[in-house]
């Protein structure tokens, strides 16, 4: 199998490109790995997607519910990009009667009262886009349905149980790193 | 001033606990800015947050612009948050008739051919929620037209001259990162 671009091995130094890191870096990271390249070809692109995916734990498709179905959710909802990660949104919930019951990318709305559901189907991954003042009591719901992981969106801090991780994605936050890297004037 | 919950003061005990990390850490943090806290009383909010602006260069209101008002580029509009961190979306693109010359949040959503204008408002970052298909050569007119850091929801690889900087936000490499923290069964 060779990658997007037909190629089936890629150089450390090509690499330190693409991501703007030294080739040296990535020599290092890789051989912590125990995935050593060979000498005037580099890596083997499969073989590295491969040992990545597996240190990552993304090696079987996961299934993830989207909590909140607004512009964001939607966004969620209809990008293409979780695939390439193993990820299937399974599951969608709102509140709204407009939107339970509608599909998007094949995806049914459910009403949030259903939470519960996600234990049966063995859910156990969610991502949050749910207006702030509704992130707690979601919260809450999605860890008695047995959800260990969540994607939070509502840029506020969530009490969860210690064996439950979140990750916060502040849109603004990441905006607000930007003006760091720019020179004044 | 206090803060939302009415506190003057937070110790590193509580900053600790409220972000997950070690209070020896905040601590030790805090002093490499050269913001000592009061044994006893811990730091005043006012002056602490007054600090992590000035470090992070958000003292002044930034201008962005939004290019691509798709359901992303709608939410991203509507987002309340960024005020907090000192950003203002001072314009939005799009390629789409029928979005163009509606208003999201106040503010009016111009042809894309337009982004030259950015130069003569003085707009030196953009949000870029556009189809990968559009990101390189939208990047390109972005830097023509004067912009400096772009926050890249694309989650394609963006080539840009060295004195722009690129934060690629991707969603799913986010959600991604959640079954590496999670037993397990």
């Amino acid at each position: 199998m060779a990658n997007e671009a037909g190629a089936l091995c890629i150089s450390s130094t090509n690499l330190a490109e693409f991501i703007g890191v030294n080739s040296c870096q990535i020599r290092k990271d890789f051989s912590y790995f125990g995935y050593l390249g060979i000498r005037g070809s580099g890596y083997n692109i499969e073989k590295l997607i491969k040992k990545i995916k597996s240190i990552l734990k993304i090696t079987v498709v996961q299934k993830a519910a989207l909590v909140g179905v607004g512009n964001l959710g939607s966004a969620i909802l209809s990008f293409p990009g979780f695939a390439v990660y193993g990820f299937n949104i399974a599951a969608a919930f709102d509140v709204s009667p407009q939107k339970i019951g509608k599909k998007i990318n094949n995806v049914k709305i459910e009403n949030i009262s259903k939470l519960w559901i996600l234990k049966r189907k063995k859910v156990n991954l969610a991502i949050l886009a749910v207006p702030s003042e509704a992130a707690q009591s979601t919260t809450e719901k999605l860890v008695k349905a047995g959800v260990k992981g969540i994607l939070n969106f509502s840029s506020c801090y969530l009490s969860v149980p210690k064996k439950v991780k979140v990750i916060t994605t502040d849109i603004a936050m990441e905006l607000a790193r930007l003006p760091y890297y720019i020179p004044a004037g």
